[in-house]
């Protein structure tokens, strides 16, 4: 495509793919897009061996790799072990989550493990620093203003740094701190979001950027799974699409097979904006799990990052386990990220195929809205 | 535009808009679009006057009337009187309602008036026959599939009947009810709406209607507040779009001047879909009345149809005024329908110079667009 960004990235369409699965982001990659490993669920040790793959499978075509690092959680700036951390865990939390396994017929574990502070941030450096031993192009980053360390490691090797925004305001914030590439992501993406529609927030976050002086290149997120969607972002203004959800039912995917089935039964209401995984909003399935971190009577506040997934990452793994042994009480409760894009993803199909069928459907888009212009 | 919808409809360009206001929807359909009253909020005599007056100021060109009728309301079949329904209503959510006024300064009146019951559904059928003493070429529905007499009634006069959805299994439902023109809206919409984005609706709506082998027109809404957002949706495949918030800081609307400042300094952050105004989830700008109605101890529970607007619509109305005399406790409360695309809306604009920009942007999306297909 005819866009500025495919000359700055080095690809021929300005569809970027957020994966945790190393063979989607070099199969996207590869169809001519741009591919971005989601590293945050890693060691060092392992995205090591993850980005050498991807390098030995994508011939020196341009990837990147997208590292959480949030602006606040609990216990920043004290320096505390992983252990200090989990003792902030409240008891009546570890309970309700005991009862919620217990009322799905799921005994509980003698001595319950605790997931890694992944999500405090504390990581995020030597993850940083593994990523950019390898050739990518592009290093992005959510919840918050890219920490100091990043902008000025990528800045030096050139590697320009993207930042995920669900408002405005958060827009202009990053344009400041020197972010080269805007995400705007709304309220219908799959996993951490706002509250602002991408059809609101692409028009939006463009005008105010624009008003920085500043020539910052926007992505629209959220919702994004056809071709004719990201036309439409186009039309609005946006630079080309980031997407994730849409990845969840490719062959490629690592996505657990009930949970597939899952997002292909789903429709577009079958999500839900809940703190219930992270403790900070983010969208999944609806399952019961998501259904007993809602407010009500007798239920539990879910924790701030990184207590949150500390405490339930190791449930919802052994959850999923259980349920792809067929366990019925687990099947209920198992849910994961997804956008509410799923009530359009209906075939599991390879991610080259997904990434051929977007450019056709975005050149079938563009063909009928000029189709409509007056002689 | 070269799109069946205009030599459907006998307009220029596809822009639906919905007004409670006379002049915004004559303004409207003389710049080329397609202006449609509320009618809801009228009595039969006083929407003959409004009808008759368009009428008088548009020349014979085509406008349409939108009238709710929800397809499930409290005492629905059971022939009460207003009065009979107004004892329906809790004592209890009446004294929540005096607290909140008195925490804002504001004193009860010795005798509190109700409402009138126009969302129970029983005056729809004599707005609707007035409606159809006068030449609208659309009449549209909201809340449900439109009762059998406004589809029968409709189709011996040739007037298409239209109805809005908010999930892909309403869209089918209403198409195989008769229904000829589907506006899928999005949850980022003023008023009534339901949880999915418009980004995401539209295009399932579009599948799904086709699906049914109808041929059946969809109309994109919510969130659409300018020209380029209105391609958007036609290059995903809509047929047009209806917009509502847009018109609500044109020069020509009602809207008290406290309110209408509100929203040209509201972000898009500043709405909040609740159901505290009419007992069904709709989105209004956000006061310190919308977070009373939000689920918190010793809050009170939003009434079903009609019973909450019939409660609080005059209290509302209470506060538009005293807040327009500057009383700070009713400015905080005071709120309206207007859907996130407020976020866009900053200036005050005359109806017809508003359906011009959008011309405007619209071909400047749609060049923007196809300058993207390579060679």
């Amino acid at each position: 495509m005819k866009l500025a960004i495919c000359e700055q990235f080095g690809i021929d369409f300005p569809l970027f793919a957020f994966s945790h699965c190393r063979d989607v982001v070099a199969a996207v990659t590869n169809a001519g897009g741009f591919g971005v490993l989601g590293a945050t669920a890693y060691t060092p040790e392992q995205l090591d061996r993850e980005l050498s793959w991807i390098d030995d499978h994508v011939g020196g075509r341009p990837y990147g790799a997208d590292i959480i690092v949030p602006a606040k959680f609990e216990g920043k700036g004290e320096n505390l072990s992983t252990g200090q951390l989990a003792d902030r865990i409240p008891a009546e939390t570890k309970d309700f989550v005991a009862k919620l396994l217990a009322e799905h017929d799921i005994e509980p574990e003698e001595r319950p493990r605790l997931g890694g502070s992944s999500l405090s941030g504390d990581t995020g450096r030597d993850l940083l620093d593994v990523a950019m031993s390898h050739p990518i192009k592009l290093v992005a980053n959510a919840l918050g203003v890219p920490p100091d360390y990043m902008i000025e490691a990528a800045g030096e090797r050139g590697i320009p740094v993207a930042a995920l925004v669900g408002a405005r305001e958060h827009a202009v914030k990053q344009v400041n701190a020197g972010v080269d590439l805007i995400i705007a992501q709304g309220t219908e993406a799959g996993g951490h979001c706002g509250e602002v529609s991408t059809l609101v927030l692409v028009p939006e976050v463009l005008e105010a950027v624009e008003a920085t002086g500043k020539r910052v290149p926007v992505l629209a997120a959220g919702g994004i799974v056809t071709g004719r969607q990201m036309a439409a972002a186009v039309a609005m203004g946006a630079d080309g699409a980031w997407t994730g959800s849409v990845w969840l039912t490719t062959e490629e995917a690592e996505t657990a097979p009930h949970t597939q089935q899952k997002m292909l039964a789903a429709s577009s209401r079958d999500t839900v904006r809940s703190a219930g995984r992270t403790g900070k909003p983010s969208r999944q399935l609806v399952s019961d799990w998501t259904d007993a971190w809602l407010p009500h009577d007798g239920g539990a506040r879910p924790l701030p990052l990184p207590l949150q997934s500390m405490l339930v990452e190791p449930v919802l793994r052994r959850i999923d386990g259980l349920a792809s042994q067929g366990h019925s009480g687990a099947q209920a409760l198992s849910t994961y990220f997804v956008g509410q894009g799923v009530g359009l993803m209906n075939k599991v199909k390879p991610a080259r195929e997904v990434v051929r069928e977007f450019i056709e459907d975005y050149l079938a888009a563009a063909e009928r809205l000029s189709g409509t212009l007056p002689d």
